[in-house]
């Protein structure tokens, strides 16, 4: 195939859209598609509804993602916030603010790598619009629906504190990018540099497990960890109004970061962009846990516990505890 | 009060939400509002959902517009495409990347804006997120619900053709504006850059005319004109595989406008931005439609009609017909 170079500018957006509406499916639940003022939807159930933005510069560099990428991970940073209602996806809205120098094939990559996130989350892409702008901004909306939304508020002293997969990969993969990436090397350094790329570049929304995790009530309070595990952690402390102690040596790291940070824990505690899950789970609810595990679709870890007070304290290895500084944690104008 | 010049870069997404979730009402049907991962919302009927949105330098300039009208018309640019369906709108999430430099007052004020248009609509806004960009982009979703929506594929050669209000006068503005406004001056030229100015600066979403139509059935298919009349016509005729016939004198405009550019009729046929309803009418309804007139909440004008074929002529006072030409309309990335 050969690459169109054409940009936006000679295209436009009518012109976009009238090609990309073939591509769109038909999908169960969608009365009215994309091509009308609106689209029509069926959803049962409680509706969730949820937006979120990639800004170039911000977000993610040009040089460090490609349009796929960027397209898909939209996709993703949205269905991770579905993930973490413990609910099903079910229609997305696109919103596209594009430099008109964008190539057309890079518009297009764009939206194919979005709709193969979305496909792959049995979710349809019901709308959207693209503008131009200065930078690039993909802006998603999900529709979800769940039967019983796990909220952040559901925190009690006592719960116990689990998060899925590992931790600080995305960071890990943002220190290398910003060294520059080894891509010429052979052997280990090379390989680990992949692997957190990949967790940064193409986090996978953990769907399956949320949704078990709140289908079978394990589940008393749940976030995704987008912002890091500090932030994200006090999130749940301030919904619920209580605190919590997390064992930093307990938090899931893989082999790849060890490699690539060492000791190093901080990216691990406050790097953002995971996307894993972390929920909290009453004792009495910890033997069902057990018993459950292996149908939860993700390894899980035990991090620590929900206490009486605010804020999330750290417990050294001699059971000190020590405020948790959550100034690593990701916030867009304090980065920006 | 003192205005706050704080920049976005001082506060941080956490602390402007945070300062944001108490002004935001309990509304019946929201189950969680903003501050968890989704919203979670209850609704009736038929869904709607659209997302659209405003990008400095491109649907606006910060000095033709107020913060509060930049938020204002990022929600009404959404609700008049749930009046185009014939919808009732319920909820909405906004998604504003904007420059760190943004004063904090200038983002109150955009959030007022939008939060007085969407509770003038009775919408609650259930989510939305803040980024850092180079421009301010605004993007709103809104979700809706429609016993019977109306397409823009239901017209059929014989309707009639209607346009709500007066078209053409955000276009004037648009020229006005780029002239530079008359405000020193006093009497009736500054009066009429004033009138045009409000109708490009706070549109009015035809939403109760639009429900009306459409739970009346009286209107088989319809759209807003928001990308120029002869454009969006053409929408319809596309969707609708039919062609359209327009009498360009009955086509109206305001004495403003009348006014302002006198003769020339391009920007009414063109122009976008106007927000008005065009639909179209079967000729077996018109005499209902004649009846249920002075309740549709807005004025009504027959300009043309459905007939065989494809795409939007002109039919001059000679009876003559002209291929329209949609040059003027309004397509972003061929302005940008």
């Amino acid at each position: 195939m050969v690459r169109s170079k054409k940009s936006l500018a000679e295209i436009g957006e009518v012109g976009f859209l009238r090609r990309l509406l073939p591509s769109l499916r038909q999908t169960p639940g969608v009365i009215v598609g994309p091509g009308d003022d609106c689209a029509v939807v069926r959803s049962g159930a409680q509706t969730l509804l949820t937006t979120d933005a990639l800004v170039e510069g911000v977000h993610f560099r040009r040089d460090w993602l490609t349009a796929e990428q960027i397209g898909a991970k939209s996709m993703l940073v949205n269905l991770s916030d579905i993930a973490a209602m413990g609910g099903r996806p079910r229609f997305a809205l696109m919103s596209v603010s594009a430099p008109p120098s964008l190539r057309r094939d890079e518009l297009w990559r764009l939206h194919r790598g979005a709709a193969r996130a979305a496909r792959a989350a049995g979710v349809a892409i019901v709308g959207g619009n693209l503008s131009a702008a200065e930078q690039l901004v993909v802006s998603v909306t999900l529709v979800g629906e769940a039967r019983r939304p796990v909220l952040r508020r559901g925190a009690k002293p006592g719960d116990a504190l689990f998060v899925t997969g590992t931790l600080g990969d995305a960071a890990a993969a943002v220190q290398m990018l910003e060294l520059g990436l080894r891509r010429t090397e052979r052997g280990r350094a090379a390989r680990d540099d992949a692997f957190v790329l990949r967790r940064f570049a193409a986090p996978t929304p953990r769907l399956e497990t949320g949704r078990r995790l709140a289908e079978t009530r394990l589940a008393a309070a749940m976030i995704d960890v987008s912002d890091g595990l500090v932030r994200d952690l006090g999130h749940i402390c301030a919904a619920s109004s209580v605190g919590a102690v997390v064992e930093p040596d307990r938090v899931p790291r893989s082999r790849a970061y060890d490699r690539l940070l060492g000791p190093d824990i901080a990216p691990a505690l406050a790097g953002g962009e995971d996307y894993e899950l972390l929920f909290t789970v009453r004792p009495a609810a910890l033997k069902r846990l057990e018993r459950l595990r292996p149908q939860l679709g993700a390894p899980i870890h035990r991090i620590g516990e929900i206490v009486a007070g605010r804020g999330v304290r750290l417990r050294d290895a001699r059971g000190k505890l020590h405020r948790a500084a959550s100034a690593g944690g990701y916030e867009h104008f304090k980065l920006a």
